[in-house]
């Protein structure tokens, strides 16, 4: 390595990770106004990456944890659920009669009242007849191909230009002093490792979501997704997502308002031995992104509480979506 | 990054995964012998880290996945028990009544024929009994504990000394080629992020194995672990955690004759779309290490027929275990 000793903690992030270097110098936050949040998440940055401070982390514990679907990405409506209705239009293409059938026959005839009186039991069953009873490979075949082709609703624009710029930058921010970034959402795991490298830097193996049963199907020697839930990583649940897959509990977790999904996860983080942060996004603005608040603000009056950070998208972010 | 360019994709891996530089110049594999084993890892790390090359593994792909108990370090006896035991000791020092229930009473008196009689099912109930109805803080700092004072029987030397030398420099030589490394074991996960940094360098999240059921306990602000058994992480299970946890097949499986537990693994190695590396441990060395071996050989035979490689301890190694 000669002539880079110095440089090698910097460096050491996993492969992907590694596209994370450019945004040091200068503003690392571009996309972020200038005000006391992003000073905030700077201060808290440069005192736990200080060596010899009292607030100092060590590498190994420097966790980073992002819900994605309102945090990463927009989420009205979910991409989930597009990749649902994808998948039910491929499914009836190939075998007709399957629109006769629940759930298929809601979404083909556009009933959405199907899936409001269902509510989430029905949105489960349709994620299961739509996303399981194939191999791991054909799935994640399939889910590249949506990815490929999908527009977003309203926006009519690929479904990569739905990611929040700022986030991307505080991701790279992040993985730039030596944080291991997770993405901890509620979405099916395999569905966003099918695009985390390409959209986030993220390894599949930094993924943690809600997943089906799998079966090793010894003759095929593939793995087997089965139609039964086995963790619907949501609320009181990431927490035991994040002790199953990562083992320790994040420093820096950021989740945001809308269905209350990331207040344990960010209540976890607040558990650390060391110093944590908390982040939390405001969906507040209906002309460049979206408006809309939890019927109990329960997540924001949670925040205020307990002095964790909140992202006005209309005050904190220049910019909201990424270009390409 | 200045005057290291060219360096930067050598570095990419992650934090505690930084240590395996060293091993690069000359010899990577100093305490393996000289011989046809070792000229084939050599030659396979070369050829798929060679740009250009046909068998050339994009660096997010190259996943290498390793047993632990038989491959990393010595099973006889399993450090699990080892550990249950102690657990067991702490357990009925704090609440003496317990040593005249089961399973706890059968290893007071070390009542061999409890074990024996009820297979792996009393195993299991024992290792439940003693690994959960704690927090994981408490649990971690149980198992480090453990850690510090525990000797290996027979061997009478730390735990640490029971690793295998010639692993712990495989181990670094992948990661100094981009691999990205993971345990994935039949012993309970939480036992060995206690010690993978430390012993192997291998990150918590990198560690794929046995669960209990967790719960969130919101009043606590910390996860309890349940005395159910959540996934039990041997034979064709093994592809299962490997599909939860890491999201794709590794190119590199290594496994140990013994229990037939990695046959599946190196089996769903083997159908990756890259070129694979099938490794397994046949322990036949019983002066500088143990001699077992499988009734029916079926580990040994499956590999014999798959061309799979197989590491004599006698043969192919020069040292067995590391110093400290």
């Amino acid at each position: 390595m000669g002539s880079c000793k110095k440089t090698d903690t910097v460096t050491a992030t996993t492969s992907k990770d590694s596209t994370a270097t450019v945004a040091t110098s200068s503003d690392p936050l571009p996309s972020w106004n200038d005000g006391t949040l992003k000073k905030d998440i700077i201060a808290y940055v440069t005192k736990v990456t200080k060596e010899g401070s009292p607030d100092f982390i060590p590498i190994e514990n420097r966790i980073a944890t992002f819900d994605n679907d309102g945090t990463l990405w927009a989420e009205k409506p979910y991409v989930q659920e597009l990749f649902a209705f994808y998948r039910v239009k491929k499914m009836v293409e190939a075998k007709p009669e399957l629109a006769k059938k629940q759930p298929f026959k809601a979404v083909v005839e556009k009933d959405k009242t199907f899936f409001e009186k269902g509510g989430d039991k029905a949105l489960i069953d349709l994620i299961a007849a739509t996303h399981t009873g194939m191999t791991e490979d054909e799935f994640e075949a399939s889910a590249k191909e949506f990815f490929a082709g999908a527009q977003y609703p309203g926006k009519k624009v690929p479904l990569k230009q739905i990611r929040y710029q700022p986030q991307l930058e505080l991701l790279n921010y992040l993985r730039a002093n030596g944080f291991k970034t997770f993405i901890v959402t509620g979405g099916t795991i395999e569905l966003i490792r099918a695009i985390s490298s390409d959209f986030y830097g993220i390894p599949k193996d930094q993924v943690v979501g809600t997943s089906f049963k799998y079966k090793f199907d010894d003759a095929k020697n593939a793995i087997q997704r089965q139609p039964a839930l086995d963790h619907f990583n949501d609320k009181e649940e990431k927490p035991v997502g994040i002790q199953l897959h990562i083992g320790q509990r994040p420093v820096f977790a950021c989740g945001n308002e809308g269905g209350a999904g990331d207040i344990a996860m960010l209540k976890y983080a607040s558990g650390n031995k060391y110093p944590s942060f908390q982040l939390l996004v405001n969906h507040n603005d209906s002309i460049r992104e979206y408006s809309y608040q939890e019927k109990d603000n329960l997540s924001l009056n949670t925040a205020a509480n307990n002095k964790w950070h909140v992202v006005s998208i209309k005050d904190d972010w220049k910019k909201v979506f990424a270009d390409k």
